[in-house]
């Protein structure tokens, strides 16, 4: 018997953010597969593919967030590695773990003795259920790559960003000077390749936060010039916004004329969309890769979209040409 | 140098049932080792030992449970792998995870394809995290200890929960007959081995489930004798307790003079309890394998504890003496 | 350079049972692979394939039985992983391991202290040997699976076995009422598969055998209604006989008119031909999953063929297309 | 709770050859433990050792050979696998293999195409099944050592070979010139190696064997000066005594006054004790590394023991103390 | 046979750095073990420990460095494989690879695509001859201790670096007000440790590097105050001294009154040291972690120990206490 | 979506031997792909793909060898792990690893107690970079194979050598007669076959070399038969020589007319050129599987190129076509 190989396509995504889904979907061309998720009473969840998915390569997406239909960051984690398991026991020829937000990608070392790196913890887990290859966007620090031993793309919404900001900035006076702020010593280096792409200043707010402290804000300083300026806050998630909020607050008392804060990650946990509402920020740039549900999308927000990327991606990683021309050679990491 | 290598013991629990786990470390007569557990505002767990554990034969012990001060399932089951993950980081000599619920144990094949077997994902998932042991209390199937590579002890509470009947039984008229139902054909094996050890006669109520519909109720059928005795259910857990509410039903009009339940692992899930109280069954036994808290505590139910024996069993792996000497060789399915 | 990549497709076979792989070959429409299957005469076996099957599909099949061409079952085993070692090393592209009948199914667990779990170590020998799926049929259990990390087909006969129950039934006067008896508690579950695909009753033999005591025979008594029936006792194999035949003789005693067996694997170790000739049994059904040879055929036998099954689970494997619709979805474990 | 860490010795052995296992359990001063092997109906093995073993340091012992209790040579390799597996899930600390004769040794790498490296795949059983260490005597090829990633402990009987010779020698007239010989070009290197130790002259047997001929005698001719001298052929191993027959009868005739053969593990298979009693040599010695039943004992054989040599590596390794002294620091190959 | 399980040490050292080896080792009160390394006339590598060394706890130092009596870095990282390989096969119980410098550390991700992460390679590489645990000093990132899945001891020469500016600070006007300076975007989280230890501001030197761009020097610019103030530069290495010599240069005139640099890791290649000596660098504050010999010492460099923080975090880890508290629980990175 | 899969081809080589790179490329008519090798200051290597490699069959050429542009073996070893280490994390499809000389393969087992089996270590070390097969040409010991999981092309050299010897020997006398002799007892088997292919004598010069002295020359026997005959002393490598040329003055002290050396790879370390020079041989034959460049080509020196050879096996595995028959189904080794 002999056959000519095909390549056959097929994309599954978790309960986590179905509108991203779509819209990858729907940028493909494609129709998402129908997983059967479901939760039992007790809280366990289960899948089952309609159809065989036997030597086909099979995308398997989720975002890693909670407070969803899903339930807690660990049910969207643990729904992702159960739909791997049962793709790789269905005969899926080549699976990749699509993560828009990569779960846990903050806890990436030991910063104290005794602690987990449960973002390596994280990279086992998806190997162990199933994946072949993993996809993600703007990690917290490029290094996660290397807790992996298969191939890893890792896109950034850097153009996306970039391109939104040059929009607007177009339609202003050019009087209007900008700096890029880091918000934290940590961030420097990603506030750094934004300042290089808008060809303009870079400062630093300098957090003093001791060991075991997280999500409180404390003394902080300004390092750099933001008198007179637009200030724009570069970090790659907002989670609480206590920080991004208390910095924002610190450049305005140094003389900024505008604050702005931008990331890709809106995980506005907790009292995030209150603080941000209430903060002297006065726009908020994010993109979906994460779920921004109507209640947390206040005026001064902007949800710019990753799917077009995501897409373009997923589809090169099926035909087999390169990503990283899809970013024209940008530092990804 | 040289030292006399000493063996140090250190035991730790998550969150999911903070009540067994003092009852086990006061068995032991030690004092739980201090985790930091928190939740991050996005949900994310996170640990930090508060003290040395290099070289410590350490145990991890966690209830694969949801709906507690941890939150779903997946939550309690993260929670204990990134313990896990801390103590191999933090150079634990040995970990030895405990579960007295094993989570996922009822998905342990595939039923139908493209399922996952969610059962060795977990297996899987404790490896990698750390674990080198692994203990657990009544699996759903004895075969999940072959999902391991490393050492499994698989307790039983058949001692307790055969206890409990022998005294209750003692205190009865003898003309009271009883009989062992399994009330599901795949449960058969279980009870026979109840039977066994009560020298009592055998039941089967014979449900007929297609293949896809769970936590739902059919048409049953009793096979075996039950007229005029008084029938003891034996399951490994009771979830919803649909199944079981309605062979006590079925068997109660075949002539039963009563109906008990008897289970190892009280999951309660959803309308449980309710389903219990208005049913007609008359007792309702469990252990503390899992959390029962005070609402759903409701008269008939008689809750037995495991923490001795979990506890005998961490003490005879930790001293090296044997496990199934504890359960006088019982076979431990 | 730059090719159209083809699947080609390789069936070899180890010398356990030559019938069975000639009648799949057949069904497949290919000739069986050159092996060079020799033994030296220490016992050590060889082999070497006759041509090149580099970048090759290769099915690898060997049923896992003793007391043939090959020797023991243990024999058998070895010579299958040794093909897959030279197939592995030979550059296939993909292996696949067909075992009709799965040796050491029954030590799929530690059913005291002390043992090993056999068919677990047979799963990693598999795998460490160079198997990258499984087909098997008619596990003893169906968490087996679990025991790899690679896919694995788990085929069922019950089709074949029930068409034949179906077609003897068409005959007969529509008088005689079936039932179906498992002749163990631990078998209960497949019985009642049977006997909803039949549409009968169902019944249990309840057999009473402490730990350790294995091939042997005790006590027995009947949970169901047998009497004035035609009773059908369906299990996975048939080894030394005693326990069926010892079930048989009870339900006759019990008022069965009839007693028939029914399994899928034949082992018919030791007395087993002889314990069945004598016995009440007056049909026995088997599939060919093992070698029957002329000796061992008594009259009341019949042997029904599993090789269009197993032909068109590996034609699905190799085509990439749903090897569960070969069982219209039917429960598969 | 703290405890001073003992280390315990428990030894195993498999049904092979009971007698040597005796012997060394002697020498080590010890109780052989009980494994509870059997043998089912169906060839299927079993072991279930009779006491516990937690946190033991485990020897299990056997020699891979065949025609024994046990049955093949991979009835002997499968019953050390179901004790390794029983052993590790039995919470042994730590498990050693020990096989005096390593199965499949010569099946070290692929001669021609397509063929198994079968001596590759009974280490990764070892390892797969739970050896934490493996000791042998003289490995066919010295690199299997590098088949595994865990200690190996490679023994020899040259000491015990070479002392025999040299009490010979001591007896006899200071005018016979001993030569040794190797059988076959492969083995020179070991042949060398002798003639270092006993300080004599080296000659070579050369056999021309094309490939996939084995076990058979083709033209041979002497490299080396074989005349008026007594010529002792060399090898790891006497299986089926062809070649070794025919090198002697060639020696003879090239004028050897004598020849004799001597062989760490005689195999014996088939008419290898006629063809020894039939031919030319008039000495023949071995070691007991394999099992020599008494019909095997012809006159002119010497069976030498390994017993102590073993028992004292063994010894070493519970101990710590340093193997490679036991032989002088000799070279092991 | 029963022990008293005993723990004793041994500690080797590659040949890059045999002077912090022999310092560790007069801390520890040891004498190093005797490795009998060599380099055959093809430049491949050998190493024979001297003495047994089964069951002992085996520390393994090296550093990572080039230029040496061992060669390159490369043959620097290959000789600690080797050892590695050699300890674990002569039964070593527990092996700890010591590396002061992890080479490699820089390429800790994918910076462009189709580039290697060499960091995870030397991982595995380490993980796969044999290390059990590995201990280093100022990873360029944290993240790599996430590469590995065994224990990591991630020191900090941080307080020896701090320890030595405090002293000289006390001996300095107190008008002098220090700054700390990050030379590069990246560093800037380590520099702000070192600020928040010695109480002082921080200032960034921003520096424009497109991808690919290596040890070059480009267009800088400083974020932050620094006019009038002693700019003290932090990085974890010095390499080819180009940026931190540009840095300085820079510093200086924006009106720095001194600048100083100070680094971990001496580096040193190329023409590091003439660039130092001829910058306007006024002290260069380093430690031993590499070799600096004679000749690379000039007058304005400080040489600071890292000895006994080694030391003291290898008898730590021998001893089974808190390597943390070695460190006063300080962040490790 | 759906595609037709296809194999595209890449070749890329280290910086050990572009030559011979060159040559493959040219015989498999194609372009070396670019890498973008090189070397930081401070030794380390680096690698990045010029073009995309996604889904691509790579392979990736370095002979290991040192004293060439690259450095040590230990960094051309280094250099090609760089690589496949990139060509894995780039998602090429299936990479192999082609390895002319195989470094390290004469420590290939323990000779000594407290050795490193590195020959195992390179194996590991393929393998975790990204290795997928591996190619190599007249390995030390077939054995190495069996180091490997993964398939291992082994080729050989021989059909080159013997070619050249045919060719001399049909212009010459046919008084001639050559004797192949082996200059070490280890390597017997290799220069037997030699003598079978062309079909003359054997002989063997007998070194007495104790453990550990190596690449030095001692007392020397020769067993055969040599006066009067040319000599063709045999083996897989030509290192320093020294070896080869005591023997070549040995056998013509015994009356040898002529002596000529034939090898596979000249490493020809150290003085091996001037020991060449003036060693009584006459011819010496090797292959360019190692680069020799001008400096060490003497006069007596014949080059021959295994280019075609390589090529030819490189092609075979990319279209899957079988390579022991581009030998003719030589034995291998």
């Amino acid at each position: 018997m002999e056959l000519v190989s095909k390549r056959r396509f097929e994309l599954f995504a978790g309960r986590a953010h179905p509108k991203l889904a779509q819209e990858i979907a729907d940028n493909l061309g494609v129709k998402l597969g129908e997983s059967n998720l479901k939760e039992f009473a007790d809280g366990q969840l289960h899948c089952r593919f309609a159809s065989s998915i036997r030597g086909k390569d099979v995308f398997i997406l989720q975002t890693h967030v909670g407070d969803t239909q899903v339930g807690s960051v660990n049910d969207a984690i643990m729904e992702q590695l159960i739909m791997l398991d049962a793709a790789k026991r269905a005969s899926a020829k080549h699976i990749t773990a699509v993560c828009p937000y990569y779960g846990y990608s903050r806890q990436d070392r030991k910063a104290t003795g005794r602690e987990p790196i449960t973002a390596k913890l994280i990279a086992d887990m998806l190997i162990v259920a199933g994946a072949d290859r993993v996809v993600s966007v703007d990690l917290h620090s490029g290094q996660i790559q290397g807790f992996f031993d298969v191939p890893f793309d890792h896109l950034t919404a850097m153009p996306v960003l970039v391109d939104y900001l040059n929009q607007v900035n177009a339609h202003e006076s050019p009087a209007t000077k900008m700096v890029i702020v880091s918000p934290d010593a940590g961030r420097v280096k990603v506030a750094e390749r934004f300042a290089q792409q808008l060809n303009c200043d870079l400062a630093l707010v300098h957090k003093r936060h001791p060991t075991g402290t997280i999500n409180e804000v404390e003394a902080l300083s300004v390092v750099g010039d933001v008198k007179g300026r637009r200030c724009v806050l570069v970090d790659d998630m907002i989670d609480t916004a206590g920080t991004i909020c208390a910095a924002a607050e610190l450049l305005k008392s140094r003389g900024a004329t505008q604050v702005w804060a931008m990331a890709t990650h809106p995980i506005l946990s907790d009292m995030a969309v209150d603080r941000l509402k209430n903060s002297v920020l006065t726009k908020v740039i994010v993109t979906n890769t994460l779920p921004v549900p109507e209640h947390k999308r206040i005026d001064k927000m902007v949800v710019l979209s990753v799917a077009e990327l995501v897409a373009e991606a997923i589809r090169a990683v099926f035909k087999d040409t390169s990503v990283s021309e899809i970013f024209g050679g940008a530092n990804l990491a």
